[in-house]
């Protein structure tokens, strides 16, 4: 078993989001939360995760505050994931790790993230700190990896 | 012992990233990097992980082309691991990463990216293609993590 911790690491930030974030999966759930996915059977569906697994990493994401777990159905009674603020700034990291792999890994780029006023294609990038940038809820992912509700 | 890959996951930039840096220490690995380590006893010392891991995360990065392993000296023969530009560019994504980190589980903010011409501060974030953004030889990376060569 591996451990979440990195110790020695408190005063880096990128060691502390790993410890939330890092772990196997943990990131690909985030990503299907920007594709609309909610339901423990929508993500098990799209990532063929065991479901051990996939329970233990929607409980830390919960935990963490990432994720809020809302009723939506009193009986029976049943729950869905829903990205917090704290959750849908990740889109940052994911967005830079998607064009990294896009353009290092990839042949072809399927998915598209874009202004949700005009669809103008966005980009994750370093700029100087007071450039006007995106707000989360200023963008959308589109995609093939985007899947209906049930 | 985890899988690399993410069946199922083939046309996903982000989990073709995961698949390279996913893995537990490496992007801990890479952050060294930009901080000017290059040497196994560098990054030893810095991460405190097991010299096996260690050696093992080094050679899967020099094997995807994220490090070049550069000799420095031929006798004894020794090599030092440095960044290439595929690897430079990975830059971004830690920099979201560092600053979700620093926003939402730091209290403090103890590294800095800044722009390496006049020293302003850096961020990572979503923008408009077209953005004026910057390139990863322009900024540069201060802070308590940075460790002198010996």
């Amino acid at each position: 078993m591996l451990n979440r911790d990195y110790e020695g690491q408190d005063l880096c930030g990128v060691a502390k989001s790993l410890e939330i974030i890092g772990e196997r999966w943990t990131l690909l759930i985030v990503r299907d939360a920007f594709f609309g996915l909610r339901r423990f059977e929508e993500f098990q569906a799209s990532l063929g995760v065991a479901r051990n697994v996939l329970t233990d990493r929607l409980n830390r994401l919960v935990d963490e505050g990432v994720f809020a777990r809302v009723r939506y159905s009193e009986r029976p009674e049943r729950f869905e994931y829903r990205l917090t603020a704290k959750g849908r700034e990740l889109n940052v990291a994911l967005a830079a790790l998607r064009e990294w792999g896009d353009r290092h890994v990839l042949e072809q780029a399927p998915n598209v993230l874009r202004r949700r006023s005009d669809g103008k294609a966005v980009i994750a990038a370093l700029v100087p700190k007071g450039t006007k940038v995106l707000k989360a809820h200023e963008v959308e992912l589109v995609g093939r990896r985007r899947a209906a509700r049930p």
